[in-house]
């Protein structure tokens, strides 16, 4: 059983074959001719030669075939993660530690140990840490400047260029030297495929072609315009012409190595590779859930986090770079039919073939082809309207969605996510800094306490009732100290403080401490504190500690026991109850 | 009043004098003679020339007393602060970006420029990061730290180190070198501190003292030892025989001057800025809390940032280095009847008196002597039993504070807060990762619905109520994504899934995308989701977004309702319910 769990391929290879087989074959025949130039075009994006897009979709594919739990993610090289990959490599690659090959192979090797040292240690709610505006927010801006990255090969002019800062003063002085070939080819490549896009399968449906041949055709509009363009750079000879040309492809696989890394070179990559496996597992693991909820099935996340590690070793020691599941092609997958795994092993059989055979052919291809692919790829994950929703529905999301955005647009990719984490984190604490608390009184002729400020209470000068509704710990238990200090300020008769805590699950050390010292403070100035309705396992755990020892006052089982304790102990002379509501002021108390 | 809420000096100014002026004068002359050793020996503990210790007492303390909160409050240079400043601008010396006393001007005023900046814009919940456990077991490291670093004074042998694997093998190897007079007169010196401490004060009683003198004259114990020993080291001429002495002073008080900073240093210098701006003020909040309240008065921690803010500009621009409230003098100044900040600057009127006409007296003083007060001043910080309850109470505050300890003594102070800090966050992340969540039943012949696994209740197959005990946000999201997929894969007849909120305080953006993505993987595979007993403010918020519109189900006020409805619904032809409960298992369901 365990060893299915941590290897899932000997669930579904049993008794493989059949049906299952043919669909699976399709399915990847399929998933293949849509992973050919998505491959190229993000070794492109990740300033990395072709070939290096081409083994990252071999062997990562059969490591998560292997371990992996979703059943029809579809591995490889993906638009953001490149763009992370070009951002982490450049500064390394300019300060002379590596190689750029070296470097993607290094930044593969980390983020794979990482995300299998998480997937051991269960540690995949570490992902939690980017929250959703934040990874929405990063997505969309590194689309933007994905795509503006890529203008410069549709014009076919130098520069370039990591933030929008960098890139747009690049592009507008180089705008003279637009090279009209590359424009053409670049500008039509983009056309055809957004027309094939939009009206490919309903215009060949419409042309008499069965549906499943026209969404075929339609999903090989890239590999046809990779078809026609490489034919007319060569007819021609647009080489000659001053159009950026792919180059000379090495043919065959990759071989199978672990590079020698320095470890300099692998602190300087740390940071990066980080971000790299947290998005790409956040990434990966929200389209592996949806496809499966589909079936009604489900993935393992922190399997899900072995599965990955393993594509990127793989990736590692294959010359191939990070890679993730991708959102397009795994529903390209799950929609062409794919039942198991198998269907990304035979997608890395059908890569592996073309990088044996196909590659002679791809020297003469126009880069802005490629530029063409990517610019249609990512302008699908520019989603305004999200930022519009979270704006309506959470000015204080928003305020994190936003500096991710800005910040990954202004100043790079890394310290863009960053910021977005540590905002996010931040207004979690000022959120939960102030726990939600209100000073209370009895209901009159019931045992019932409830909040001043809402309702028509009793209350007893010498007594004031805190009720606590949170959980206490480190980021809340400072703000109760003040609290009480403040309402005891307040209130120069108060000689006994009840806190009541019918809503606490847990009080951490932290929490204890302030109350410790809340008690000794109360003491110091003759006020007893006590607690009423304290659960059971705090209670618990209180009693592990010295605190029941040193509290001044008692712990009662309910608030109504507690009042009436206190005032038999405060004697005839006690001051009277009052009446208290909304509106009604007494000595200032304040509900909050 | 808001001028007087930032200018507290306003209001205890106001018809100042007579009793009040006494009692203040009679402290001030107190916590002088006690600051004298003090503030020399801290400087020499951050490595800087002595002088500026007196220098940090001076300024500091006016700026204080006109913006701070609390009527008691000593500031000045403190041990910790001091081990800070040391390991923050040792490798900004190294690096040659500024001499030390340079940075540590830049390192007060940075300080003092977050702390006023913090205070400006309520940022002061900051400091909940961190947790009790965390700065506890600091502390306890630095104390061992500094007391470790000091004894190659005593024995008057060179070496240094900020870390005990530097520092214990620099001793061991210098020890062959001790100067026996250095040694001589160390361990006199603490000797003489320690009696002093522990029994001057019933001694000089015994003796016939009154009580009130008896005290101030067993708290001038250092300032009695200095004088003894700067006498005897001019008797014997230790100079020449070896013993460092303290060296010529500058007379006089500082100047004023803003200093060139280059933007390198201040980038350079901004994290420790932060780490001891942070320390700091924790330190003084708690010291001003605990003296506040046995008055029954309150500091306003807001206000505090920026008395303390102010501090630190004002050791910035009078050649000084980072300050903080510090306890033990703080204690002393109240016991000895302080009853405004006025003290405080009639303090550093003692100290300004001391810079100007003692400083020519202190050249002659042994270093060691100042290494025997610094030691005993640290060893009361270190506080083993607290260690010993955290472990008692809580494993996982005792891994933050064991780790916090750890990396402080063996890498140092920075990293060693930094991992304590992360370290908390994680754990309260992982802690939080899981919200409390129970599928529920209904208790028979009521409207109440029970968690299954601790009570005997009706479930229906086709329905599953799953209530959840927290608020929804980012980083528990996730969980409920998981949690929904597993329950639903589990039990292949469920056709409605009912989330039961009523102890949902909050859904934040990430986990509405989270409800919005279970509500469209439900509908994928055929379930509808429903929402049940959600709050007023939580529907309001709802209502702003597009969820309520794309849900597949209804929002039911009641649980009840809810389940009445939907087995209407379901018609005849639904399953039957079942009782369930503790021991009986219905095909897996289980309660979590």
């Amino acid at each position: 059983m365990r060893l299915i769990r941590r290897l899932p391929l000997l669930q579904w290879a049993r008794g493989y074959g059949g049906a299952v087989l043919g669909t699976d074959l399709l399915a990847a025949v399929i998933v293949t001719i849509m992973l050919i130039p998505q491959s190229l075009a993000y070794a492109m994006l990740a300033n990395l030669p072709p070939e290096v897009g081409l083994y990252a979709s071999i062997l990562p594919l059969v490591a998560y075939a292997v371990f992996g739990t979703s059943r029809v993610l579809a591995v490889g090289p993906v638009a953001v993660v490149s763009l992370m990959t070009a951002s982490a490599i450049g500064p390394v690659v300019q300060a002379g530690l590596a190689d750029p090959l070296d470097a993607a192979v290094g930044l593969a090797l980390l983020s794979g140990a990482m995300l299998v040292a998480a997937g051991i240690f269960r540690l995949g709610f570490l992902a939690n840490f980017l929250s959703h505006p934040v990874m929405s927010g990063f997505i969309t801006a590194s689309g933007i400047l994905i795509a503006a990255g890529q203008v410069r090969h549709l014009l076919g002019v130098g520069g370039g260029g990591a933030t929008l800062p960098e890139i747009l003063p690049s592009l507008w002085g180089a705008l003279p030297q637009t090279n009209p070939w590359t424009l053409a080819i670049g500008a039509g490549a983009l056309a055809f495929f957004h027309a094939a896009r939009r009206w490919g399968k309903r215009g060949l449906m419409r042309a008499g072609l069965p549906g499943w041949l026209a969404d075929m055709l339609a999903r090989a509009a890239p590999i046809l315009a990779i078809a026609a363009t490489i034919a007319l750079a060569k007819a021609l000879e647009l080489g000659g012409k001053g159009v950026a040309l792919v180059g000379t492809i090495p043919q065959g696989l990759p071989r199978l190595a672990l590079p020698g890394l320095s470890a300099e070179l692998l602190v300087a990559l740390a940071p990066a590779a980080l971000l790299i496996s947290v998005v790409g597992f956040v990434e990966s693991v929200s389209v592996g859930q949806t496809l499966a909820a589909r079936r009604r099935e489900r993935i393992a996340p922190d399997q899900e986090l072995i599965g990955l590690g393993a594509a990127n070793i793989a990736a590692g020691i294959s010359a191939g770079y990070p890679v993730t599941g991708g959102f397009a092609r795994s529903v390209v997958n799950d929609d062409a039919g794919a039942q198991t795994p198998a269907a990304g092993i035979f997608t890395a059989i059908g890569i592996a073939l073309a990088a044996l055979f196909l590659t002679p052919l791809l020297a003469d291809l126009p880069q802005a082809v490629l530029a063409a692919t990517i610019i249609l790829a990512v302008l699908s994950l520019v989603d305004f309207r999200a930022i519009r929703r979270v704006l309506d529905y959470s000015p204080r999301d928003f305020l994190a969605m936003a500096a991710t955005i800005l910040i990954t647009l202004l100043v790079g990719v890394e310290p863009g996510i960053s910021a977005g984490v540590v905002l996010s984190l931040v207004m979690q604490l000022y959120r939960s800094s102030r726990p939600h608390s209100a000073v209370v009184g009895q209901v009159p002729g019931t045992e019932h306490f409830r909040n001043i400020d809402r309702h028509r209470v009793l209350v007893w000068p010498e007594i004031l009732s805190l009720r606590v509704d949170e959980s206490l710990y480190f980021a809340n238990s400072r703000f109760l100290e003040d609290r009480i200090a403040a309402l005891v300020a307040e209130h120069p008769r108060v000689r006994h403080v009840v806190l009541m805590c019918p809503a606490v699950n847990d009080i951490d050390a932290s929490a204890l401490e302030s109350l410790e010292e809340i008690n000794r403070r109360l003491a110091e100035s003759g006020v007893k504190l006590h607690l009423s309705e304290v659960k059971g396992p705090v209670m618990d755990r209180l009693h592990r500690s010295d605190f029941l020892r040193h509290l001044s006052g008692k712990v009662f089982l309910s608030q109504h026991e507690a009042i009436c304790r206190l005032r038999r102990e405060l004697g005839p002379d006690a001051a009277p109850e009052q009446e208290m509501g909304p509106g009604c002021r007494r000595d200032g108390v304040s509900g909050g």
